[in-house]
């Protein structure tokens, strides 16, 4: 662990971008969970140096469990399939502290 | 930190999608590095669950400080010039599980 955070919860989404260009986590809403969560996040004023970072990444590879993010430093994973679950995530985790261990992978 | 981490080491390379348009870590040879680093790991066989995974990431918002990649879960952020500095973050840190000072932001 490093001694000082950049950012107190990490947040990234997988978007698909597998090399073999096989199906992933974009062709099940995850567009639309990663925004949903950025203006989510900006709204409450939690992004930012020492808060909340949402991000896209390429493909997180574990396609079979999608669409998937994952918080670090913590490293917890989860999936996700409507808007009320990334609330959850948001609520509970990334603002909470805690874990939402029915979204879990 | 997580009961069981799915990749030991987890590492993201701001590849410049910032939301403005405004010039970032894609200009600074963000992608030629990331590609390297991708091809070194599994030259290695060291890619994959349990091991080290390479990912592009949207901005990270180190602009000012980039090109930049960031370690996880240890949040560890680094810069970096060339591929020289590529293969020592590789050796130190994502093998080593040592700390490149010199290349820290």
């Amino acid at each position: 662990m490093s001694d000082s955070l950049y950012y107190k919860k990490h947040v990234f989404f997988c978007m698909n971008e597998r090399d073999d260009g096989r199906p992933c986590c974009a062709d099940r809403g995850a567009q639309a969970a990663q925004e949903h969560a950025k203006r989510r996040i900006k709204q409450l004023d939690q992004n930012g140096e020492g808060k909340v970072r949402i991000n896209k990444a390429g493909c997180l590879d574990r396609c079979d469990q999608g669409p998937v993010l994952v918080v670090y430093p913590q490293g917890t994973w989860y999936t996700f399939v409507d808007q009320s679950d990334i609330d959850e995530i948001i609520d509970v985790d990334l603002l909470g502290g805690g874990i939402v261990e029915r979204l879990k992978v």
